[in-house]
């Protein structure tokens, strides 16, 4: 029934759900149910924007997942998910979409009660999973609900070689944004403006991967509003000594690559060279961690260090994992370069290294997508590092 | 504090909070914890995209709300908030963030120590309110947590002058971006290089009102992929002898406009016609009936009897509440235009009218951002009616 070119082979699904289940049952969970939508299509392909209301992923220890969602979204899910056959796709009446009289929750506990299941994992502190979700289905389920939160997106931190290619062709989108972006910035243009260019391009894609959208709009604030990691855009004109940060995602088949750059026109401040200096080192000393058999603690580490050592410090992660996303996060949820953080990194994990500065008058944002090989880590892109001067 | 143009006066968004009180006040809380990014947006003029990681506007029945969120993000609430003092913006250290072991509401649970509060309302069935928040939330807390979800989106229903001035704007860039749309597509264009261009017309705007990013991305599906709302974009090109419907936003400073239309290259099938004609002619008799005084109900009524005399029938609501929305939707989630909902019309409300027909070969989208005013339905674009035919 699937009549999209799919993203994977069903093999490939297959074996994600294999890792999930073995996850599930040293757990000691039979049924798992996953609202996040990331981790809805990675586990079976399913792709739509109805994720604004109540749907999941059932998935049984044995039998093949369910999708479960809107009435409307079944015809999606039948053209996107690798399951075929009509029970494995069940749906809700309209009547229950944003009616505080009756919750769709009602009707996913019947599903659950055909599927069995004595120990359900559920996704607690997801943004799609709300707090009245879980008090109507724990109302209703004679089962008990367990805090499953991470369980799926932790089987996603080392990606297959189709996802690699799939981020790589991410990677080559968001260096042609920044490429479009510096070529195309000019002081007095309108911030809208130049925003709008930037999605084309991004929505353009490159030759052989088209563009799809990000899980988070690309963020360019300047001067003050650079103290400040996520405003997003107005009219104001881009302005003549003072920076502007882009931090933006390429995206295809919902893989992504964020990288950020800073753009200065004329010589940036003494402070900023700084800041680029203290940035670019401590990225080099954090990329010689980052490799197999370290610890997320110890790229954290040696980037803040290093950091320290210009005087310069972050309270913040440098970094997490990134992949397949939808809004409003890019970022998987899982580890994070920070201290007490001890996971190992292994080969075909992917981050966003993320050493962001906000200082008291702007902020510096040069960050990279990462891939972890055997050797080492890899810049997926050749974007040029430091700052943008124009 | 406040260096962006502000999108209200203040006198405006104290407005808001006197209403959202006295709403308070009826229901017997004395603290609201609003978590909804819409929400928190029309009370304070919050806006940043930082709605990923948990954050509130805490109202007090008395005290100036609080802005409360990650320690990163204060200083863009500073930026945009309209309250003054540094006691209106609480954060939080970024070891909380996504991190399994230490829950930001934790921190949240102090603050309301601090401001007090026995009977609070949160907004339990919110995307931006977990179940896991909930859990630790009530743990923390000295007092009954208390369902207030759409206690402040209620509010919002009835438009203040300048927010319609703002959807008016927003319906000025929608008109633009169809006919960007109808201008640009060609049989063969893939379908990621005409949204490229939707996307740059919609975020360049009109002149006076720049472009905002959609709530939900725009929608596109064709031929049988038009059967299922939701789906999003690809590579394909676009096919004569098959719809594609364009369900897409314009946006100024967070206020939507929503409308479809549907594309044919060449003259549509007779099936497309008799289903667009349904469709005026249902959409007309339920603008005729879209006025004060009137229940949501009598609209649904009046445009499926119409639908139905014409043979097509609609299984879903036909319309929902419209203005300042984040992702991942672009409704209120308040009153629907369905049997049952008896919400008495009002002027200054403004719906999407989504009288869309998922037909089994395809989809009709011919759909109306439209204005409740003392004479009736107003709508808010002149985008010709009817069927898209190049």
């Amino acid at each position: 029934m699937t009549t999209h070119s799919p993203n994977f082979e069903t093999s490939e699904y297959k074996a994600r759900i294999a890792r999930t289940r073995a996850a599930m049952a040293g757990r000691g969970l039979d049924l798992l149910v996953v609202s996040d939508p990331s981790n809805m299509a990675w586990l079976t392909g399913y792709d739509g924007w109805s994720f604004y209301v109540h749907q999941a992923v059932i998935l049984p220890l044995e039998d093949a997942p369910v999708w479960w969602g809107r009435g409307m979204d079944a015809a999606g899910a039948a053209r996107t998910v690798f399951m075929a056959g009509t029970d494995s796709i069940r749906s809700y009446a309209d009547r229950y979409v944003q009616n505080p009289d009756q919750h769709p929750m009602e009707d996913l506990a019947r599903v659950i009660a055909d599927l069995g299941g004595r120990r359900i994992g559920v996704e607690l502190d997801n943004y799609y999973y709300s707090a009245k979700a879980h008090d109507v289905l724990s109302g209703r389920v004679e089962a008990y609900l367990e805090d499953a939160t991470g369980l799926v997106n932790w089987q996603r931190i080392v990606k297959s070689p189709r996802e690699i290619a799939y981020i790589r062709q991410a990677a080559r989108i968001v260096e042609q944004m920044h490429r479009a972006m510096l070529e195309q910035a000019e002081p007095g243009m309108p911030k809208h403006h130049l925003i709008a260019e930037i999605y084309r391009t991004g929505i353009r894609g490159v030759e052989g991967a088209w563009g799809d959208y990000p899980a988070i709009v690309p963020m360019a604030p300047s001067g003050m509003d650079a103290t400040a990691p996520h405003l997003t855009w107005d009219d104001q004109p881009l302005r003549a000594g003072e920076p502007t940060f882009f931090e933006l995602a390429g995206v295809h088949r919902r893989y992504h690559a964020p990288q950020s750059r800073t753009l200065f026109f004329g010589e940036p401040p003494a402070q900023y060279r700084r800041a680029e200096e203290a940035v670019l080192e401590a990225t080099r000393a954090a990329m010689e961690v980052l490799r197999p058999g370290k610890l997320c603690e110890d790229v954290a580490a040696a980037f803040n260090g290093t950091l320290a050592r210009f005087g310069f410090s972050k309270d913040s992660r440098c970094g997490y994992p990134i992949g397949l996303s939808y809004p409003p996060d890019w970022g998987e949820r899982t580890a994070s370069f920070r201290a007490g953080d001890t996971t190992v990194i292994a080969a075909g994990m992917v981050f966003h290294f993320m050493p962001a500065l906000w200082l008291d008058d702007g902020g510096i944002e040069i960050t990279e997508p990462v891939l972890v090989t055997e050797k080492g880590a890899e810049f997926l892109t050749g974007t040029p590092r430091g700052l943008f001067v124009k």
